[in-house]
């Protein structure tokens, strides 16, 4: 799903470029994206010299090549760029006045980032709850009423019904998928698995534009109201986060609009910081839960909080529950487990088989439709008629196949708001539901919602899960009772509870969170315990056989997400290896020819600045870098060209025509980077042969680390500090590498046959 | 309180060693710990220079005489040595099999850590539980059936009881003072700053300790049984801190003990996880309150999520109830900030005049015999005696000064278990005590509380602290009943635990994880909304005056601790300021006879390695330092020289008689570091000719910095990453300063008439 989410065109000629004639002419892989033609020999040796090392440590490191990671993502700038000034912005007289209005406005925005993630939260709950209004009582009312003389059970009527009913799930879900394919891709789905990899520092285009906020909150009330397996709190928690950067930032990309207001928050630092207050935000909207909220952003998010231990608690809890609860949360694990494999493989049919957009939104149209047949064939099969005096709470279509008087039970899980047919499992007296009928239910929603995740609507995973594990948890519970018929208290409305929240914990293996949202969510603070011991369990069991659900579909879209920890057996696996050793390094003054050139050719984000580039001896080599002075950012060259800060001479005393004065606030209001008018930079030939004095503006403590420092140490200080760039440098503070986010996330462990190994997966190109 | 825990007494030699000739004679502060006595005329110029650079930048940096860190805390190790001894212990064949029981032990340590922590609590309220009833039944029930005859109100044997109630209560409090004072120092007080303090990366002498629990739980009961103003909760989280870094640990220091077990834990950086998750099942078993566990390691500990994002959450309430909670929330921060600025005042006072242990002993007996006095004199001046009927829960005691069929209100506040007083002032009938009664108590209960706080003998904040704040809670809530005598619904019980909510908070300034604790404790989720909000805005208001209660009491005590943010005008201060350049530094290969003087002549914990050194040109310089290579820790040295690791030759061909390999289970089984037998290590003059190679010791990438790093940037590192030591190079990799915790947290944060400013702070050699 994810990356069906843009569309980046590449230049062609960048393309050209970075085909490198040693790869592997069949798959099209790069080992490492060679952006720089001219050192392509260089590279090749290298590269032979590498593999030939390689040879030794292979027992720790095996090449995978079915894992992929696209080159298409780029990091979040965290680091503050500490230049010359910023640094003198400090001692301005009204800096002190700026850094009051901040924390002031710090309030304001979270303030705000409240009432509108709340807004949007129930528009969208109005919208559903109308679709819903609509489908039961104009359409289904007005037929029900026109076949009203069939007295008996069932009848031809019901499929008039049936017709009508799908026809309007059909276009509810095709304006879902309309809105998806051809407005905001990147609002398909649930949202989850992009907020979570823009919190671990990654750029994913359209994620956080007001353009997906309002495809998505649309298209989610289309797609629950058209009666999908699908829920609406992910895309709520998207909601919250697009409400959060849109708010932080003051101004709009997607319809340029800039009310000149939070300015000084305009870089990913402090976006980022909202953005996870946004997506807290959209947790207390979506579920009441404003500690889940919080816990969720912990858990999920920006924290650098070291997972591992938030989910070993100590905690008592009545011992007679225990066994059945233990089974449940094993049944938890093995389903979720079973339903992620499933879940991935049809992502993996789907991104090889349906890629127009035709196909995309036929799909849609195909899940629409069989999740109204099958609720309708069902009714048949399973033929539980009950008193309608049990459940008063009843829509129409739930009483067309029974006679007057009765309603069809399995109908009224299938044709009621899925919020709803949750809540009557948890709260329904305890013959409401056949065991029959659960457990045709439960298997019939679990391959509905298994088909649903990934389609190109906007849905969450959360309901869905919680309504399939809320009805084996139910069944279960009738099975304990049937066995021990003598314990009174057995509900089981606890043991579907429990199996919701197993189900769920199962397939997004949350566990502190969850607890903290479910036990919100239900107002009863007494299911703390057990199900705090079902989710560990069900987190345990599931994690033998593969990650939780979000994770997966983040390795699916080829994101190159760091985890909360190192890969186990990296400490042999050095810098060096690590590094990319091809830089484009700058001078401390530069010619804005080669800064054109260099803006224009490659598509890095950062240049290390060195004392003094000299040419390699010979052409299998690279150059000889001096030492590191600083770092310079893409966006910040882009600035200077368009500024033109310019001199005619080297040493910076004869400004060039037209040259302007940059300051930090034309950096600021830069951002985010634009780089569509480039071209237009209208520079002479007399204008290349200027200079570009960059010490002003380059941050001079760039993060580095010798050659032979361990991943497991470059890792930590990736995801501690959030960084985007580390600089490899000799003993003597020699650049001679540069390692980015992708290549240490090439690094993966996997777990085969109780061995540790850490595989190197290869870095696509393709745009797929 | 904390700077009577231990007691390291310097050599004499080493103190002389560091006695800086150029600091002031009469404050003996200096500027930087200085304990290399060959470059003391060195430094003196270099502080000059230092001193005229800095009346530039004036503006921002003011030197704060007030304020002192002490010399005397060090940092714990949480950087992985990855010397070559850790990469070839990968290579081995049962690396695999360790990794896997490893991960194994991590699960059964957690659930041993909630095992005992719980059995700790339990030991804890029992001991409570039965002081309790021998002071109530046997003693009190005796006297007053001696003297039942005196049937009306009152009487003079109230006073025989009075006596015997304080003899009591003295006696259980002076078990409590002798063991803090003469058995483990590091028990006294709540013990929250101490753990706060250990999981910032901060070593406290004796904190984790076996005999500290145990002086901790004896204690603890005894001083709540003695009936002080004290609560538990502290020193349960405290205790569960200590059983998990016992338990983690497979040995006891205490008590040389070793089970050989969990030993590859034995590092600073598993041990901290461990207290962590320890002091989380420690909240849980004081409050039942598991998620509050998490979000209390979170939110006080070692995390390293923003914090500022934590308590700015969306979250919607009543709204007739706003502006009620709102007014009750001011209140108490400013009864909160008022309470934190007179008790640090009181326990400044407290080091300067209660200094010897038997004053110390004597103030804990004042306190004991003043909080008894105090009641019973209440029970005279607020005369409320209520029919027995209300309240049936009620001790004897409360019944003496009424007549026959009633109790005094205001005993049973005093003179119940106070978890029970909280209970009663949250659920008891509107009529249950009078204005009067709940100004009076709430007035003294302040004081008392306030007094308490800083003793001698171990004690928490929380339960008094609610206490105070239910009281006044609740004549709250008579107030606004009696303004608003239509409204239905107002519960003087809602308005007790929004007082109770609002007080604590304005002590602690915790948010979230106090949200959830309370919500816990109260077993209602409804409450989560006004909590939140009434905490949100205390913390606000009380953030206006000063800082929470363990904060303060943490700068009290002289400790380096860092924030979660670097002071915010800190980009001029750069890395050459903050750096100390008298680096004690190693070649690759050393001297026998120069590691050993360096052991004894220093106490410094780090030492960098660099490829050469050269004498300085004249005395006044620094030497010149070679390019870094890497860093070796003194612990490492040690078992070097115990290990007798040395050859004759400087190559490193011929081993030394008695030589011995050495293996990582060697630096591993010292932890955590034993300096006692280094006299002992009979080294002779033979060997002192002899070498050391450092080469496959040494971690060969710390981190380090350029000369021009921002204390901004190289705060972030020091937090993000929790580091012990920074090495500062200069553009070519030569060493010039090394930057510890200490030289970091010497700048803080100040704001003085709107001004954000950076106050300079000594280091102090005095152990006071």
């Amino acid at each position: 799903m994810l990356e069906n989410n843009f569309k980046v065109s590449f230049n062609s000629t960048l393309y050209i470029l970075s085909l490198d004639p040693n790869e592997d002419p069949v798959t099209g892989l790069a080992r490492v994206s060679s952006l720089n033609s001219i050192q392509t020999i260089a590279r090749r040796n290298d590269r032979r010299r590498w593999e030939q090392e390689r040879i030794i440590q292979r027992h720790i490191s095996v090449i995978d090549h079915d894992h992929i990671l696209s080159e298409k993502f780029e990091s979040l700038d965290y680091e503050i760029i500490e230049n010359e000034l910023y640094r003198d912005e400090e001692s301005h007289k009204d800096h002190q006045r700026k850094l009051f209005r901040q924390s002031v406005n710090r309030w304001v925005v979270c303030f705000l980032i409240g009432i509108v993630t709340a807004l949007v939260a129930a528009f969208i709950d109005i919208m559903v709850y109308y679709s819903a209004q609509i489908k039961f009582h104009v359409i289904i009312h007005a037929l029900t009423e026109k076949c009203d003389h069939e007295k008996i059970k069932g009848g031809g009527c019901i499929w008039m019904v049936l017709s009508a009913w799908t026809f309007y799930n059909c276009f509810l879900v095709g304006i879902a998928a309309v809105l998806v394919v051809y407005f905001a891709p990147a609002s398909a789905g649930s949202g989850i698995p992009q907020i979570k990899c823009f919190l671990n520092g990654i750029q994913i285009p359209g994620v956080v534009r007001l353009k997906t906020l309002i495809s998505k909150a649309i298209g989610v009330s289309c797609a629950v109201g058209g009666g999908l397996a699908a829920g609406k709190e992910g895309p709520m928690i998207h909601s919250g986060a697009v409400v959060a950067a849109g708010i932080s930032q003051g101004r709009c990309v997607s319809f340029p609009m800039d009310f000149k207001i939070f300015e000084y928050f305009r870089n990913d630092k402090e976006k980022r910081d909202f953005v996870s207050a946004g997506a807290a935000a959209g947790v207390a909207a979506a579920f009441g839960a404003p500690i889940g909220g919080v816990l969720f952003s912990l858990e999920e998010g920006a924290s650098f909080w070291n997972q591992s231990l938030t989910w070993r608690m100590d905690n008592s809890f009545n011992i007679w529950e225990i066994p059945a609860f233990c089974i449940i949360a094993v049944i938890g694990g093995l389903l979720g487990a079973l339903f992620n494999s499933l879940n991935v493989r049809i992502t993996k049919y789907r991104k090889f088989y349906i890629r127009t957009n035709f196909q995309k939104i036929f799909e849609c149209l195909l899940v629409a439709a069989t999740s109204a047949f099958v609720g309708f064939i069902t009714i048949f099969v399973v033929d539980d008629c009950k008193p309608i005096g049990i459940n008063p709470n009843l829509t129409e279509v739930t009483k067309l196949w029974c006679p007057k008087g009765q309603y069809s039970a399995v109908a009224s899980l299938f044709f009621q708001n899925p919020e709803e047919s949750v809540k009557s499992l948890f709260h329904s007296p305890i013959n409401s539901f056949r065991p029959m009928t659960l457990f045709i239910f439960a298997i019939e929603y679990f391959l509905l919602s298994l088909w649903t995740f990934g389609l190109n609507v906007p849905s969450g995973v959360f309901i869905p899960t919680l309504l399939t594990g809320a009805a084996w948890g139910r069944l279960f519970g009738i099975g304990v009772e049937y066995l021990f018929p003598d314990v009174t208290g057995i509900d089981t409305g606890k043991y579907a509870l429990a199996g919701a929240a197993a189900q769920l914990g199962g397939v997004v293996r949350m566990t502190i969170s969850l607890t903290a949202i479910i036990v919100e969510a239900t107002k009863d603070i007494t299911f703390g315990m057990p199900i705090m011991l079902v989710l560990m369990i069900t987190k345990f069991v599931g994690d033998l056989f593969n990650e939780g659900l979000y994770d997966l579909h983040i390795e699916l879209a080829e994101i190159p997400f760091l985890g909360w920890h190192p890969p186990k057996v990296c400490r042999n696996i050095l810098a060096q290896t690590v590094m990319r050793k091809d830089v484009v390094a700058l001078e401390p003054v530069e010619s804005v020819q080669r800064l054109v050139e260099i803006i224009r050719t490659t598509r890095h984000h950062g240049f290390p600045i060195v004392d003094m580039i000299t040419a390699p001896q010979s052409a299998q080599d690279f150059p000889d870098y001096g030492h590191l002075k600083g770092i310079l950012l893409r966006s910040q060259i882009i600035v200077l060209l368009k500024k033109r800060h310019f001199t005619k001479d080297y040493r910076g005393k004869i400004p060039a025509e037209g040259a302007q004065n940059v300051s930090l606030a034309d950096f600021r209001s830069d951002y985010p980077r634009n780089e569509s008018n480039i071209p237009m930079l209208n520079l002479t030939p007399e204008d290349m042969k200027c200079f570009v004095n960059l010490k002003p503006f380059w941050h001079p403590s760039p993060h580095r680390v010798p050659l032979n420092a361990s991943l497991n140490s470059v890792f930590v200080s990736f995801r501690g500090l959030g960084l985007r760039y580390m600089l490899v440098v000799d003993d003597n503070n020699k650049l001679r590498g540069i390692i980015t986010r992708k290549d240490i996330a090439r690094f993966k462990e996997r777990r085969v046959k109780n061995q540790y190994l850490v595989n190197e997966v290869y870095i696509s190109h393709f745009n797929n």
